[in-house]
């Protein structure tokens, strides 16, 4: 097991990153945007990581990288790596993420951490123990870095809403509306461990986490699947993972919320939606609208008050003075840059990155009450406190 | 028990309405301008009922009716009363409303029926007697006549949104938000029979009925109350209805619907959302702006798919054909107007106005299962069809 | 000439309508209604005049008046009529207006005042005469009486917008977009005056100087017939008529604001937005949500300054107090109801009320300026101010 | 004078960019980015040429360019250099871009093309000469690559709309709502030529042009300065340009379009605003929301009419194929990427890049007709076409 390789010497820090299909893409575009717009200590793309030589070789010309590989492993023993980001399939997260750490690599992965509570525990373990090496590690909820969303958590935890009774969180989306659309390996719960239940509540759980600051104490579940046989290559398959799920979750606080996501509601392209209602306030977001933030101040006299659209773009906004004048939108990848800007400052500056995989652990073991509920006729789960290490 | 008065005399309907608040301020609107905008069988508002004689007087003078009475009893004895329309709290329905049939009068109930399943179940069976004998009945779910949701029902029964997979059903206000305000007879189950359940989930979860055409077969639910003790007239008492009610409705077409409701939404002032997700289109409704609904339809081309923002203000439109030219929005009070219209043209018709007690019922046991599935901590409560008469 | 009869008498104030068909209709709901919701002088409907004796005799039994006649001459000789409510078509205004000025009647005209500056000026000084004599008179511009308009008024005269500088004001129908839609006397100068600039310009311009306080200097105008010929009873007619207009209009404050109407605006039923933009906020409206006012408070920090929807349904909004708890919006047509309130406590009061005859000829010398600028290929007119009397 | 160097060579093209401020960061974005993401022709950055030696060799260092340069003359006398990009201040425009033309280089050039209509015209005669030579320009009216706004001009060239009546633009900003913001170049008509028309009316107008595909015959315009001096180095400055303008424009089609502009539209970041009326349909769109377009279609069935709300993220979309699943959307910065795209492919196929500067000339003309018109008291303007060349 390495130790951690100092980081002041005066050699950038260098990057490899695994898997090059949609989340690759996304990450790579933030490891080639980022340095043009914040701070951040000196990097350099080395070597893009996937299984097919042809198809990794063309994406790593394509996307920026100077090279390509077909083995994370034999990329985990270079002395020119630093950081390995992981964008290959959820069931790998555990895996690779794990003998990185080991290797004295930092390590960025796609959110969720993994399919299933004992990989994240075990990658949990894997952070806490490198961190003490001074090896940093992060888990993707990349939209903890959407402006807008960290204005929200800004005001709330401000106390600009007051007490907050009700969340309502929402993840719509709707490409398997079709009911012929394919079969594919995110629907086989063997390859995905969940269907929109792990894909899309985990964002939406993670942001009621990181809105309110709070913990999830109790939770009623339900998962379905709309579409239970889809075509595949030999003729109807099985669908092994939920087109939807809804649950409540009882937080900390007393607080409420409620969690409903889908990949059947029509007309819904990627609308994560999120409402909070407290006592002195309420805040709206659409991530649609991804520029925008709903707020109510319900201080000021009943005669004026009504949510106002803030569009999240004037310079004191966050992240937002690296950026263009007001009024010229961001679009979704620049979660990613925003991202990738924190976890390079955090390795800098040997602080800890968060989200850290504690905190995707968190989720995971919400994302696995809503399951045992779902299993247990909605029954509600408590959820203990895991023990303080 | 009288039989039913012939209905081709010459004699105009009189209509006695018991209760002069909110709701009988409502509901004198419609008698009093239904006509001058639909054709209706002739009709007479006669008295109007309360318990306190110079407030029920007033009430009377200013919204039109002739006379005012203290005892809704003796009312029942009038023969030129064969209208009654209870605008009374929930708790005196039964009472009234089965005296009411039983003396041979048409009765208009409001919502919810009954404040138990007991009663409602004591008003449907009244109901059913009374319609042999001619007698109508009708519970007053107005937002059935809201235009908007009716052009929703016929879109939906049309085939337009396909088969619906989903349903989100909210009804959020925020009356309640601030904690110091004051307890109240509708914040005490004695009277209220319960909180924002029986208030607001019942219209919502009449409208996924309303709309779907459907029937509940299996419910989790789940009540709370935020704000548990009230300034009341002798210091702080205790609130024993729930401020907010969480629901997962299995329906009997394989649907799903979720159903929040709450009282303390701040900034959400009356606003009953729905939203209906078919595998050929959607809909979008908010209270809050009635006038509009919204429609995706999925057979069109992808490139130019979206949410249509319908402005149901034309002729052909449900009811708009009374009222004024395209784009001069109605206000919430003719759900009232509508009601009313539908309601006297089924007496003349001798036909059977819709939604009947039987449906209030349902409603009802709805209701009553959130409630039972609240207790027994979210689990799935069966709800069997009850036995056909 | 009659002196003004005593208001002090016991007898309530009688009231004579002239015209039945929409205006009479949006009118007589004003009648019908205004009582059940506010303190008004004592009143009662007398008599509906048209001129087709089956048809005002029929609009008369649906509206709620108890008589009709066909001779508005010798109505106005009856002693029980005080107020006389103009609906007749626009050329009809000057004439009986003033006759019933001279009689003694109080009078209430529908917009706009007249069909030409000549007509309006007689009918100014007919009502300077009148007043004189305690005899009130208004001219229709219901929406002032709109709830969200009057709290933007408010909210400008306080300064919470600052200095206006721009004003946009557009009125966007789309009636007239079918060109194969039939020619009517709406769209022959000889009836109509002119177009959509009479029609619905009126409204926008009046709208500019009741929210600002101000008065227009200068103005360059367009006027525009997209289709000039429509099918009528002998086959194609000539469209004498304007379908759209445009203008900028200079402010007395130094303010500009730019107009545009259109009838074939297709898609926008009865959009009459407004906006206003000064150096410490803006004002945003549109008919068609005609319960909402946008509004942005520049004062507040940058980072949380947005557009608020204020949904104008509150207590203490002006009129709300009367109607439905917040969020229970309001129809269209009460911005009439809140007309004829505000007229009969001006009579009860011996005030004046507003807008009087005399801003209706201000408007009215603005519509003749578009015109005379579009004439004069849009150079810019000078208003000057009319000489104090 | 140069003849163009060989396409078919394998040496990439060499790109030359000249200015590093806002657009100078925008373009360089887009040079960084285009080849991850569209198939273009082999071209590498090479120079990034600005006035102060340490700032432009800061600003290649963090946007991308290997070299930096203060001369821009000598880097037109580079082998290496193919193409010019110049985001260099409007008066600088005609010089950079004529030499570069006469260079052999291809010339990409910000909007407005120049502040003159004599410099625009001396630009547009040197690029038809340069095409000529296979030389290729355009100006860079970025919105012309708009996803949204590429779908509008496609629906309404397809008909989808019918014959266009109406336009309606406008180009709200609010930078200089606060008339303490200080005087700069921008505010100088020496150097800016003029304030809120050349800088975002051209916008507007462009769009005009680009979304019917038609020509302007008539102008009456009016342009206003409601700040006129403000704070600068030696106390109060004139402020030379306008901060507002408005004008009508009559199109060869017959369809009028109205345009406004201003810089103290407070509460209005970066809203472009577009309605297109057609007999068959109309359009709307908001720059603010860049990844929406608003669509009726009026041959629809009148009962489901209503404005859609397209969300431009489908891989049929404009330029979406190769950007991120549906929903995910697009940034302000990627025009600038969609636009370079198509100047590569165009000078790889030997096309003509659109906008030219022939198109860039045109709105030019429009742009002084609203000035002409202005100081003419807003009488209208002829545009005479210019001779065929």
């Amino acid at each position: 097991m390495n130790s951690k390789k100092s980081n002041d010497s005066a050699r950038p820090l260098g990057v490899a990153m695994i898997g090059y299909s949609f989340m690759g893409k996304a990450h790579s575009n933030a490891w080639r945007n980022v340095a043009a717009y914040f701070e951040v200590p000196a990097f350099e793309r080395r070597v893009l990581v996937g299984r097919d030589a042809d198809g990794v070789a063309a994406a790593a010309a394509k996307y920026g990288w100077p090279e390509s590989a077909t083995d994370w492993r034999s990329v985990l023993d270079r002395d020119d790596v630093d950081i390995v980001d992981i964008c290959a399939p959820g069931f790998m997260h555990a895996e690779i993420a794990i003998a990185a750490l080991e290797a004295g690599k930092h390590v960025l992965v796609e959110k969720p951490l993994a399919n299933t509570v004992a990989e994240a525990e075990a990658m949990a373990r894997a952070a806490t123990a490198a961190r003490e090496r001074g090896i940093q590690s992060m888990v993707g909820f990349n939209y903890r870095r959407v402006p807008a969303l960290m204005l929200a958590r800004e005001l709330i935890s401000e106390g600009r809403v007051g007490t907050v009774r009700h969340v309502r969180a929402a993840y719509l989306q709707d490409w398997l509306a079709d009911e012929t659309a394919s079969m594919s390996w995110r629907l086989d719960k063997a390859t995905a461990g969940s269907g929109a239940l792990g894909d899309i509540a985990s964002h939406a759980i993670d942001q009621v986490l990181f809105l309110l600051g709070d913990r999830v104490t109790e939770v009623s579940g339900r998962t379905h699947t709309f579409t239970t046989r889809r075509p595949g290559a030999d003729g109807l398959e099985e669908v092994t993972v939920d087109d939807a799920a809804w649950a409540t979750l009882s937080l900390g606080s007393g607080a409420i919320a409620s969690v409903e996501v889908s990949r059947v509601a029509t007309g819904q392209k990627n609308s994560l939606k999120l409402e909070v209602y407290g006592d002195k306030g309420s805040i709206l977001f659409d991530l649609e609208d991804l520029n925008e933030l709903g707020f109510l101040d319900a201080t000021l006299p009943v005669r004026e008050q009504g949510f106002r659209r803030i569009l999240v773009n004037e310079p004191m906004h966050p992240f937002l003075e690296a950026w263009w004048p007001q009024g010229h939108i961001l679009g979704w990848e620049h979660t990613f840059t925003h991202q990738i800007r924190d976890f390079l400052q955090a390795i800098a500056a040997g602080g800890h990155p968060s989200p850290s995989f504690e905190e995707g652990l968190t989720v995971q073991r919400v994302l696995a009450a809503v399951e045992e509920s779902s299993a247990a006729k909605s029954a509600i789960i408590q959820l203990t406190e895991p023990d303080a290490p």
